[in-house]
């Protein structure tokens, strides 16, 4: 459903928002509004009926992100491109992200099922929350939503044009900066430690390195495999122990299948870095857990939903399943590297109060980023994958 | 320049092609019009001022394509993607693709230059015509258009914007099936003489042969590096000897840059097949030359114009050069096996008089196909490229 509205571009309020949301509640609603959004990219508006207990979310982006310090402009078109990717995943991974209820597109206004009941899934590992869900939903929801919007299960004129639908120049370009350039160079964007100089200094003069990112690179820019969330961090999940919800697919364009896999990877494995133990183990566990429920329901789609003419030859799902795994592995190993010294950080490590412990998890992230990204092609397994986790932390 | 005209699709007659043409010559003009066309797919008029002698071509695309026996509906759109590649094609490859005068979107018109004092280099190389710049114009053709289509020569947002101009959805499903999908299959598309079935049936049952075609296919359907020609194959250029011109790119889209090259190369080894002693040389060295200038002016443009981050990473253009050398040697084998199995044969190979002769080389025809696909990732140079074609021709 879109709304009609005015038709140019304004700020909410929490007053106007109500105002806005009143055709989504019932007549004798009485309606209370609250902004629980960071500020940063967008207004996030919880807006509750205490009188027949429903609720709901309007999400707002704003013209311009406060990424560099300073307000950086970016388009409004983020906020269609994120709702039509959920509306498409939905369609897949039932159950597994917001229910959209209607956008406005002039007021780049998204009004969507409100999860406020769940918890960011960063903040939950932080405080070493049980998420038994995490793992097995996570691998359904990447399995789902990527093999469904391949050319194994699309007519190719579908899929084609979903990926002009889904062209998102802008916030592909942030990733291409963020993740795959800035941290291999001496870019002002930079943050890190100053007693991590000499590792950063060794990764910007590591030529075999740079080269691997370099292909990494490429094959984000031109492989269209399928429709990305574009962001799968565990800053873009809420969950539960009984419920998961992935959101925020405003960077969702068609690339590589392996790049929403390993952001999701790279995150379970910081958390293998600030984890001792048997805690340690349950992410372990998870990361295992994420990729044998991904491949297996990715077969199981194979079989029964592909429509690639060569879906039976002989050796080409597991030619497929390994270049995912392998490409995986390396955007993990570079999702790694920029959360630690690009400027975008993660709280995991950035919260980490003792100086020598937080520089030591840094440390750590850089080596597992760099021999995943170099070893990739020879880790023949999760397992494997693990075991390279297991050497770096002794 | 886009032409005022009514706003319905209608077919032009050689008649209403001199009216619609009349504001491109002098007032006193006398002008000439012929269809020249095979009215397979589209009309061709050819238009000349007798008194001036100036002249032009009009090329109207048909709705339907006269493709397997019955007609068979085409989108018009590709007429847009003709005039638009020739524009954008001839912003690099300078004096190589015809000039777009004007066209008119509704019409399916392109109003360009008059090339008929070339030959089609299909019937040329059959009638062991000399184009003693062949090789270096498309080896020139290929590195300009290619690269400075591609991620390394254009910012992300106008490549991502070209993406999308020219997805083509209807003409790449031709090639999907025709050149990746029919051939490899007992497809009712498939076209071959009786003495060749103990050969295609093989092939029909190859597994491995298969699992590398569908691995092509998937870098042909996801692979968005250049924007390509599509077609490039020797019916698509004219030439003579001081001239040679690439027309019809109406399968433009943006695909891996190995397949306009491989294409090329595969029409030119079909003609070391029909051709013996120094006349086949000939073909050897315009295949060697047409890398060899591919790849100088490649990295030319490389060093020059490549905006990449990583272009001064070591190993990191090696890796782009081979990389379009093995999808092209896999492409080309493609292009062998279809024009011999598949729906759309050449000429070259069909024309042969002698029946055994005729068989003889289209089983060579096949063999190479075979082997380009099977060994592309271990033919370490063109020169071992060549040898190949050698050992097979014993």
């Amino acid at each position: 459903m879109m709304i009609a509205t005015k038709k140019q571009y304004e700020s909410l309020t929490e007053k106007t928002a109500i105002h806005f949301a009143k055709e989504f509640f019932a007549e004798d609603a009485v309606l209370e509004c609250r902004e629980i959004g960071d500020g940063n990219l967008n207004y996030v508006f919880h807006i509750k009926d205490s009188k027949n207990d429903k609720s709901l979310i309007i999400k707002q982006a704003l013209p311009y992100a406060k990424v560099v310090g300073e307000s950086w402009p970016l388009t409004l078109k983020r906020a269609v491109i994120e709702a039509n990717a959920l509306k498409k995943h939905g369609e897949f991974a039932v159950g597994l992200v917001p229910k959209v209820y209607a956008t406005d597109e002039e007021l780049a206004i998204t009004v969507m099922e409100d999860l406020s009941h769940l918890k960011i899934v960063r903040e939950g590992l932080i405080q070493l929350e049980s998420y038994p869900k995490l793992a097995t939903d996570i691998g359904e929801y990447l399995a789902s939503t990527l093999f469904s919007t391949s050319d194994f299960a699309l007519h190719p004129f579908e899929k084609k044009k979903l990926v002009s639908d889904f062209s998102n120049p802008e916030l592909c370009k942030i990733t291409e900066d963020l993740i795959f350039t800035d941290p291999f160079f001496d870019n002002e964007t930079n943050d890190f430690e100053p007693s991590l100089r000499a590792d950063v200094e060794a990764i910007w003069q590591n030529g075999p390195l740079k080269l691997e990112v370099a292909k990494l690179k490429k094959s984000f820019l031109t492989e269209a495999e399928a429709l990305l969330h574009g962001d799968l961090h565990t800053g873009s999940i809420f969950a539960s122990e009984e419920e998961t919800k992935v959101i925020d697919p405003e960077f969702a364009f068609y690339g590589p299948i392996g790049f929403d896999v390993g952001l999701f990877l790279a995150n379970l494995i910081v958390q293998t870095i600030t984890r001792d133990g048997k805690q340690r183990i349950v992410i372990l566990h998870q990361i295992e857990q994420t990729w044998e429920v991904f491949t297996t329901r990715f077969s199981a789609l194979w079989k029964s939903e592909g429509i690639d003419a060569y879906k039976d030859t002989d050796g080409f799902e597991e030619y497929i399943v390994n270049k995912i795994f392998q490409d995986a592995l390396g955007f993990a190993g570079c999702e790694l590297i920029r959360r630690t010294i690009g400027l975008a950080h993660v709280k995991d490590l950035d919260g980490i109060v003792d100086d020598e412990q937080r520089i030591n998890a840094k440390k750590q992230a850089l080596q597992i980023g760099e021999k995943l990204i170099l070893n990739r092609r020879d880790i023949s397994s999760i397992n494997a994958a693990i075991s390279l986790l297991e050497r770096v932390n002794k």
